[in-house]
């Protein structure tokens, strides 16, 4: 297997902490987003789609987005679980996942790749350019504080995100607060001791360092 | 069991579309949208996110979002298998699950919530007000043409979305393209003859008039 990373993007670094967490240490090799190599031809070959991570599995089956990867590498290493065992845990992990993704991570997203030069034409991931729009910057950084302020309701609830075990959406959430206290400037504040207490156990697991 | 549904809302559609695949028959209850009965006390309780589709046990566990119910009744009733067995065919399933959604499905939904007068304050779905912004129409109208052109050139390899058998990535494709005819009056272009051909053979399925 080979995996196509790039050390400071998010997306590839949810795969990094979910591999940490699995004990599985997979070959890598860097794509230069900023040298537009996921735009060659030699990478559309693999992703089309043209963004990283992506899994390249041995019979050259070549598995993209995040949430896929995870899903391979869950149901050929299932120890220790991630995406929950039992049907209702499995439910919960993907129900709590996907609003890490659409309430949070694409939220810091849209805020920052609609205001960064660097993603000039594109303000959306993928082979096909998207213009900036300036009134999405403001729209992502309050979608993201919304989904602060709802995070830290849910984990008045409970240890973690989608409840008592560490799962793949404590890691989807993790690599959100990071993204957004670094390309975008918002750091949790202190009003959400929930997501704090949270954050600092998170951060303090080994796979955080991935 | 009971199921949250909203005749005519595309997100419910992909629920009741897997279960008549399973050949499940789910007691359901109809949440008035446009009355926004999604907003009431009642309703919070059961998901504060505000949306249906919603899954509701008899134990009281609510399960919210399109694919994590799936992904319930995936576990809970297996055959036939909709969402991959083997790690690969999972992995599939869900890299193609999340093109079919994002890429299509959601860029429909941006053009039609950021138009629609209906929308006025709730350009996303969820329980935090978002106004609409006139640029996205175009934007969501370019994506969901782009989403075509790339579906295309998909099913030009493959019989179904993610392979050689129907799963729940045709299920989204087929709720996103039907959404997009009757929402955006965005139809499929003829010269997209391999989206044509898949569409026909997948609305001539029973489960497709659910």
């Amino acid at each position: 297997m080979k995996f196509y990373d790039c050390a400071g993007a998010p997306s590839p670094r949810r795969v990094r902490i979910f591999m940490a967490e699995k004990g599985l240490d997979i070959a890598a090799q860097q794509v230069d987003l900023r040298a537009g190599e996921q735009f060659s031809d030699e990478f559309r070959a693999l992703n089309p789609g043209c963004t990283v991570p992506v899994l390249e599995l041995d019979d050259g089956t070549a598995i993209h987005e995040a949430e896929a990867i995870s899903r391979y590498l869950e149901a050929a290493y299932p120890q220790p679980p991630l995406m929950g065992v039992t049907p209702v845990e499995q439910a919960r992990v993907a129900m709590w996942e996907h609003h890490m993704e659409h309430d949070g991570f694409l939220a810091v997203a849209e805020a920052f790749r609609n205001q960064s030069s660097g993603f000039k034409g594109r303000a959306l991931p993928g082979s096909h350019p998207v213009e900036q729009i300036a009134a999405l910057v403001e729209r992502g950084r309050q979608r993201y504080r919304n989904f602060l302020a709802d995070l830290d309701a849910r984990l008045a609830q409970c240890e973690f995100v989608a409840g008592p075990a560490f799962t793949l959406a404590d890691i989807t959430a993790l690599v959100t607060v990071d993204f957004a206290a670094r390309a975008i400037k918002i750091d949790v504040p202190s009003e959400h001791a929930h997501v704090r207490r949270w954050h600092q156990a998170v951060s303090a697991r080994d796979s955080a360092k991935a």
